[in-house]
């Protein structure tokens, strides 16, 4: 088995990975939003983008075989597995000092915007701004009149995703500590969870 | 009546509009799409962002009253008039050198990208980014299951929207140059548009 890299809970982890590696992300304790950004190891200005993802996808979230795409249009990330009932998403902004303000936070709330930032450092790495993230697990359900909302996750404890490297990526996640609004599940209780690298099979 | 100011066919165009004023963007022919971004003029790292705004207003797209907000959670557009259908777009990208190799380009196309740059060039400004845009007419449906598509605008020639300004800002737009897929009309034949800076009322 890969060794498993812990995500903390309300923190980031970033490591790098190589084209044909697959990540495995796992929803340990079943109800963690993941935020997920992917970076072009040989060029931070080319990433993963959500806006670019959706125009390739015709999706407005990926399922099994899908491709993410950076904002050079070109394929980063596929989604190869998903035992987490398919529900994530890509139509939020990472939360960030702001957000927690507006929901009426006097002092500093932990964040994925700085969560990023901080977990790329520890690579001696600085981003070239905060991409809206792939939000794993998040469940923001939407209408067909357009209305969207914040659910708690339908994934389960010990579900996974598992993305396919196309090209070398630094990728980052947080496990976001969001533990005012129910989207990390009704216990408002914000958890780590886990990630593993997996070497490309022949 | 204010001035018209003209959005050339297949190009962009760039404006400063205080806090207060209104901005009516009019579809002219009737199905061309316009690709709007808005920065704080005091500092343009703050703009007008989709994934931002989608949370504020909890919708995949303004309705009348709507404010887009920027990534710093700030309103700073307010749609107050839609005589358009109230069919706009925030999930996709702007079109982009590489959308138009996808496409089988082998040469340069115009692209919504390079007319924000070029747009903000001309009053000697550079943007920090490319935001994702607001698509103004741009007729991006979603089902329940989270297809989308690509289709006509339903706006009408002459139809407009308005949108108040809740900050100083610089308001960029591009008449989308898109002629091959059918956003811009089944014709495929990319048109001009026009706004009008509106004064603020007592």
């Amino acid at each position: 088995m890969p060794d498993l890299v812990t995500i903390p809970a309300r923190r980031g982890k970033a490591a790098f990975v190589a084209a044909g590696q697959t990540v495995r992300i796992v929803n340990t304790h079943g109800a963690q939003v993941v935020d997920t950004w992917a970076f072009s190891r040989h060029d931070l200005s080319e990433f993963m983008s959500m806006e670019h993802s959706r125009t390739a996808m015709l999706r407005l979230r990926p399922r099994i075989g899908d491709a993410l795409v950076t904002n050079h249009r070109r394929p980063i990330l596929t989604l190869t597995e998903d035992t987490a009932g398919g529900v994530h998403d890509t139509l939020i902004a990472a939360c960030d000092s702001y957000r927690y303000e507006g929901l009426g936070c006097t002092e500093y709330h932990d964040n994925c915007t700085d969560n990023l930032a901080v977990a790329l450092a520890e690579l001696g790495l600085t981003p070239p701004e905060t991409p809206s993230p792939l939000n794993l697990f998040m469940n923001i359900p939407w209408t067909v009149d357009g209305a969207v909302s914040f659910d708690p996750p339908v994934s389960t404890p010990g579900s996974h995703v598992a993305l396919h490297a196309e090209m070398d990526v630094v990728i980052a996640f947080s496990a976001c500590p969001q533990d005012i609004l129910p989207i990390n599940g009704t216990a408002r209780r914000p958890t780590e969870a886990h990630f593993a690298i997996l070497e490309a099979t022949a």
